[in-house]
């Protein structure tokens, strides 16, 4: 058995059967093992960055690791943005990196470059493989090391000669998601005290939690950038902290003692001249109720509180009027034609919150929020989730200048035949740069800065970018159209993109 | 004036007048300052390894530095790939990376990474700014460390609110190049020697010293991976070293004493199972004439050779008869027609012998090979170049596989109406890996490993990703085809790109 075999038999053993990848000479050997180990599902991926955002979205949906295999520092080094994303989504990744043959190294081959370097920015967990033999072994920690909770991007790099040559046994990591440490017993404020719920708190029983805290009287907020929220009639929905720092103040103002679960204290995503960085207020006692490799289920359900009712928002029904598209409308219809059981990832930008406004009455979907800010994650954890949930309705949600950091997820989606929609919000613009110039305290755009945001000149087309990639495309520019279409794409079943132009 | 405006200055000032941008939030106030600079010309990339490799094109071709303006650790990290390529072309390139605002810094935000950490893996020469007052001395000891001959990625780490706060004086950093340091003067064995020749002595009057070199009985070869040479009829034409071992091995063989000029002792891109790494014979004493950091031109000028006459191969003319696309006759009909100092960015990857063995026939041109390996170097490189030489015409060289890892490319020639000329050598596989897969020892491709090469299913429309982004585009599938489209790119203007299907 080769030492690729052994890594094969290893990961497929310890439960991960499937591997994103754009593999490289030095990966060979871990390429034809797939025929041997017909357990292991092999991904192809035409670029790293979709290779390892989809194994975000995989771990964020399936809450067990892929493996990614990627050629070299380079590759990894293509991976390594959507890798910080997972990095913030605490998403348990195993990330196998070839390497040159251990007697190559030592020359500067035009590929020569710190691997291990490029993995620390990322990755708290390095294996850097020693030997043909110790191959199953050091896999089984490096994959270990993934899923302690909550989950980290963990790395073996692996000398191309140690997939080549016999390796020795096979090894085994335990398959099963490995418990958070319970938190300490906690003992609470009652007068004008909120929560920040963030991690596993925000699905499922959590939730059930978070509405008994909002019967209580307690102020509920979740974790902005939470890996996974779920949303939608049916579930208590808190609102998320506000994305500004003067909005996020006065959601949390007057709270005395905040509360965290699964979460960080509140901080705004990019400094600004005169406003806060950080947004609870100063006079404020923060509590870490359960850290983020703590159990904050256990903990919430420590708190005893009885089962409390909650009233939804009324359902979302089909616009009456036509007209030309707008972000609220948008909203409305996806609101009103989401299935059940649905998977979004947003990745927006500055298109969601009205967007988001509306799905709040949609039926119950997952919500796969930015987690980290590298731009380029919306499609590629569409793939990802799409791999994990083969049987939900996968919509990714795309600004126009985010959609062209990592469009080849389409070939992907396209060859992987993945139920994933996505819709791209079309302003031919970096929209948010609009915003966020103005915060800074910049006077505005003149001619020439202008081009530096304006992304139109040649617009861009993405229906035919989505053909070149075997991907059938519409574009929408009024109400009616985007509904017919959106519609027929929630009825079918495969890849689609629907481009939603905004006037 | 702010800090983002002395920056701008600063650069001005010092001769670079060129930057390759993909700004956020953090990067305003240098965006702002823009339309204050006329001098400056900003050119927007939609993702940061087309800005990234753009410069490396630029250096090659301009040989002096352009900027880059990356956003924060997830940006610099999308551009690392490409500047894993400049380093080993040792291109001169002042990378500007926001930060954080100083007082943001604290909080883990979610783009909060290790910026530092990142830029180590690719430039030797890393600042980060500590007061907006340092801002023009600081950055143009960053461009002059960029400057040190042979040429450096040099990075500026640039916190958020250096650039918005009031800055002190403007910096200038040398403008013309730094001389490189003189070689030790040499003494030569006269019998089986040989030289490998790299840096600057493969243009101009390099190549002329090289001609004296092989009349004097010397073998002269060109660095394979070496930045820039100057090919095609007219120039002496030193064979490179081969790519695979073997083949390199009997270049080298016999050859007592190698002479290294600008050039790194001779070893393989890879290593394999029981074939050599290091090429040179084992008995062969290896010299430095000229270290990478030396001046190679006046080391070869002191060995005192007369001047010597070569033969030119004959010209090129167009194939006489039809048929399907082959990669020799693609080279014919390249080498008929692409005009005097035409600029040719290669990243063909399996299909290059051929057609470069065609093309020592074309008229003179500047040939830019791949130096560190990283895919997704054609089509940036081709830009970079394009805007150092608008008077030239730019062709790039691409593989299927390779284009698609960075395709954005292609909206930035269209936006800066750039004359590039983009050739896709479309096979619909990874076909190096046919290759690597045999020479790495595995058995080759079984039904399931096949599936990480064969890049069809679904097929790639290059016609269809280039006019997505607003460049014409065609495809051919017979010579006749390919000549007429060919030859009507040579005689327009402005981006283009042919599709050229292998059969």
């Amino acid at each position: 058995m080769t030492g690729g075999e052994c890594l094969l038999r290893t990961l497929v053993a310890s439960g991960i059967d499937v591997c994103f990848m754009n593999p490289g000479t030095s990966e060979m050997h871990f390429v034809a093992a797939l025929d041997r180990v017909p357990e292991m599902r092999g991904i192809l991926c035409l670029f790293e960055g979709v290779a390892s955002g989809a194994a975000d979205g995989y771990a964020r949906m399936a809450r067990r690791p892929a493996a990614t295999l990627l050629h070299l520092g380079p590759g990894l080094a293509n991976g390594l943005a959507n890798f910080h994303n997972a990095r913030k989504a605490r998403s348990p990744i195993v990330s196998l990196v070839g390497e040159h043959s251990t007697k190559h190294m030592r020359y500067d081959a035009p590929l020569s470059a710190d691997i291990d370097a490029f993995a620390r920015t990322v990755s708290p967990y390095i294996r850097r493989l020693d030997s043909s033999f110790a191959m199953g072994n050091t896999a089984a920690e490096v994959i270990s090391a993934a899923k302690q909770y909550p989950g980290c991007v963990s790395t073996l790099i692996i000398p191309a000669d140690f997939s080549w040559s016999e390796s020795g046994p096979v090894g085994v990591a335990p398959s099963a998601p490995l418990p958070p440490r319970p938190a300490p017993f906690p003992t609470l404020a009652t007068e004008s005290a909120g929560f920040i719920l963030g991690g596993q708190t925000l699905m499922g029983k959590g939730l059930d939690y978070a509405a008994r805290l909002a019967a209580a009287g307690f102020k509920v907020f979740a974790d902005r950038n939470a890996a996974r929220v779920e949303c939608g009639r049916g579930r208590f929905q808190p609102p998320r902290i506000l994305y500004f720092p003067g909005p996020a103040q006065a959601q949390l103002k007057g709270i005395k003692d905040l509360y965290l679960v699964e979460a960080k204290a509140p901080v705004s995503f990019f400094g600004y001249p005169d406003e806060a960085s950080y947004l609870a207020p100063e006079d404020c006692r923060v509590h870490t109720l359960a850290g983020i490799d703590e159990d904050g289920l256990a903990a919430l359900e420590s708190l005893g509180l009885p089962e409390a009712e909650f009233t939804d928002p009324p359902p979302a029904a089909l616009p009456a009027e036509d007209g030309p598209l707008t972000l609220d409308l948008i909203g409305v219809v996806m609101a009103a034609l989401t299935p059940e059981g649905a998977i979004l990832s947003d990745e927006m930008v500055s298109s969601g919150p009205p967007v988001l406004a509306q799905m709040t009455r949609a039926k119950r979907f997952d919500y796969l929020p930015v987690t980290g800010g590298s731009i380029g994650q919306g499609m590629p954890v569409g793939v990802g989730a799409a791999v994990a949930c083969p049987d939900r309705k996968v919509i990714v949600l795309e600004g126009d200048g985010s959609a062209f950091y990592t469009p080849q997820s389409l070939w992907t989606m396209a060859r992987e035949g993945l139920d994933v929609v996505t819709v791209i919000f079309n302003n031919r613009r970096y929209r948010i740069l609009d915003i966020e110039m103005k915060r800074t305290g910049a006077a505005g755009f003149g001619d020439k800065s202008n081009e530096m945001v304006d992304i139109s000149r040649p617009d861009l087309d993405f229906v035919k970018l989505a053909e070149s990639m075997g991907v059938p495309a519409s574009r929408a520019l009024r109400v009616s159209e985007f509904a017919a279409q959106f519609a027929a794409a929630m009825a079918g079943r495969g890849p689609r993109l629907i481009e939603a132009v905004l006037t």
